[in-house]
């Protein structure tokens, strides 16, 4: 993340990769205030073993392009909402990305979703974690099954 | 893709799986048009062996969204370029996904990057695919590096 | 709608309905967290005797485009103000719907008008209803009437 | 419609009608410019048996909203793409109507799309017509299958 | 004003003519509640002796339009700060008028200045209030010349 | 206006004016380029007996706002379509003025408004002038009448 | 600053410039309300000795344009965050200057930046200074290195 | 530049320096299709005497932000408006740097604004080339006037 105060957001995503026993890192480094940082961990990152690189950064967000220039591994970016323009300055940052440098965007605020993507990638790989998410999947539709209930029923219906 | 006008836009990833030898398959389906398809399509892939679903869509694009919701496969959206808003309602349509159902989403018309983070992805399980995409930047440095020289010479530099 | 949490804003629809004695039912339902729950909701709901389909949802709002894509039912789509786009994002995700494939979009938070419309639409052949309707907008006259006639005194004019 | 410049959008409104043999009229009017003939139109239109109105306009369109205004019956939006804001300006005129007064809003230029809503409408209280637009669906899934075939062709898949 | 909810906006509008000593009379009215009122305000207020009209409304903001439609009068438009677009839907209501019915529009919720700019418009006629206008003028040099001291200071510079 | 290229559009002013028989006179200056040319424009204007200005500018344009910063006359603005965004830049910049210094503005590229709007703020003080208007109005109903009957035999209705 | 409202946003830049003990002075004037005194102010800067000029304003920005119009100095823009458009207005009203006329904006309240490179600027000839931003910038590393050591911690890594 | 298709925009620039007799060097480079050159490059200017940077790239546009990162020099960004969202995207890449990290950003395709902008900067510290922008202005001046004198007499005024 480009920024220690994008750790509220960025949380989200720790907390599923915990969720699926995923290991991961967390690091603070910026494209533009510690750009040498940033080189040297997009650099090395595939040789250290690591698969997906997350990125989450506001404003004129050029962390996950940053990562992206310098990787072979696949970089997700989450815009993070912040300043003026709330997050749309990120966003466009982070998607518009030219020709050879894909960043795979999320929306704005979007790193619960970063990390599902990325489990995702990982269980293209891993049939167990791939039952995983099937198993997510089906949790999510009895949520929202008992969301329904509890809606009809505060609803009188 | 949403339509078969999406083909000139899309056409690009699959000259790039192409060029990276990745077997892929084309569908013309519609998250709206052949809803049963579309959902016929993401339940059933990840059991034919697919690894990565790319989705182009224009306008209010739900196709990427539709296939995610079905899948536990990493899907990749393409926000199509069309209409009154140039692809703008594309891209927040892909991309603003609501938690729990990600797509990775790419710059508009951006398929190209689509098919590289899709080599990407399956280059995590494939060191072989990652030493090919390493030369393809390195490809990539010296043709700006051959622009960089047709410029100077151009502007007499 | 899409979530339990876009019950606040619906709920009006839910009152004005109440209001003109138009028999509804709710549901909590997700194109993409509930996908099969939506699809047969959407493929049935005319055989069970239902006239008109409201869908609310936030952010990419797909629940309108996934009922409509599979129903001859006329479907109105309410974008939810939620997120750091505050709404636009559902508002364009909503109406910048495919040629075949309508989705009548009212405006964000809209959701006391989609009930409206949905009266209109029944009056189409209830004649009765079309009365109550012609009340409705006399009522409103006399509503705004008040208001003027409160302003007046306020301003001491 | 607003003018008679918005005709190329709106006559694909009355190729749809025509094929679905829903019977139709077609007025030039202005909320601008003809401020007295909208409301009489308005105010008259459900005492002359129609059932469903449709409004073409663009920039700051206000044809939508000014039937709304005076009528009981169903008023659809049709945003016109025209002048620098590209359209932009008649969606948000016409979708971002205040409470008590819908307009059910289509996509700019989503006039084929305004004329199956109305046509929807029509079918809550016509079984024949609902058959036609479950006909119609199953034609635009055979179209769709159409164009997947000649795709892969295409691409020698 | 299009309701009395536009009061806190609009009242700095009077506020600016008592000052002038202009006389005013304030009117809630919509172009969609109560269209007949707007209408009929519209096409006898130049006949009551009016001069300028000021219409400030939100969202799909159709005042300014119903009235100078019908009036001969200038007609000032105040887009008001509202719901989830925060006035811009507004202010491309009001200002993106068609060619033929001008609304000279004034910043979101800039009701202080519709009342100047009126002022000014009465002033073209009426020498002693054009006086007043360069008197105004002068007070607001005298104002930030003071509020430049006070930041000196404040700063001790 | 603020440059030679925005003749093209503000001719249709002056075209206006011509019909009206109303004097005018027109000058390119610029805010930026010539401000001093502008600021004596501005300050002398109302002591040369004119009535109403009108700026016409594109991109960040200031032209309406630096001529009432120094005139008791009403100024009326013209965001001129140029450039990467369209006139959405002119319009923002024109509309958006602080508190005290009004700007009434037109429609993007709307100089035939600006001019009307003149005219209607001359025939505040100036009968003939407002029956002219009056009449102006009734041929734009006309037109509309014409433009009707032509599409409905278009049509074949 | 256009302001003393905007005080707040710019005494950022104040702060910067003191630490870098860099002398500047600070002037509240406004393009519109003081146009004389800014006129004044830009004509005689550089014959003060004054080398670099910010500007900082909001909504219909003309500030920065103004002085920029009269000075040979370096302009620096730092757009307001203000009023319904959040300085999206002031950004484009600042950054879109015609040729001729530049105005180095920074983003929207970015004024701390705006002292930076006003110092960047200064130490093109200030070898001095120039050291100092480099130690700024190593400062910065130093910080980021220490808020990635505090998120490690937290989060248990 | 980014790309060498950023030079048909970024010649400008060129022009303009060359016609100051300002030395300078074009170099096309990416952030990131060549990360390590751009890092190099930034790192090492302010040593090989230069003293200026002008970045011009589009869409995502990071070249401006990668540059400063890493240099003590001043960084201006010209986005370049080209893909879908012309340039808007590349607009609030360029300009809504974090703290500590300015680019003074000119207008989309400002090119030539920012060569003149460099000029100003260098002219902080040189007499002669101060006076050649005075004498610039006063060119501008007259080129105005006679674009004035032309359209009054096309105008036949």
């Amino acid at each position: 993340m480009g920024s220690d105060s994008d750790l509220p957001v960025m949380r989200k995503a720790a907390d599923i990769l915990h969720d699926f026993d995923v290991p991961f890192e967390i690091r603070v480094m910026s494209a533009h205030r510690t750009p040498d940082a940033a080189h040297r961990y997009a650099t090395t990152a595939h040789q250290r073993g690591l698969k997906v690189l997350i990125a989450g950064a506001g404003v004129a967000a050029h962390l996950g392009g940053i990562l992206a220039a310098s990787t072979p591994l696949p970089v997700l970016g989450v815009p993070i909402q912040s300043g003026a323009l709330q997050g749309l300055d990120a966003l466009l940052a982070t998607v518009q990305m030219p020709s050879g440098i894909p960043v795979g965007t999320l929306a704005i605020n979007g790193s619960k979703n970063a990390a599902l993507l990325a489990i995702q990638i990982l269980a293209t790989s891993d049939n167990g974690l791939q039952k995983r998410l099937l198993a997510y999947k089906a949790d999510m539709v009895r949520q929202v099954e008992a969301k329904n209930a509890r809606v009809q029923s505060e609803m009188g219906l």
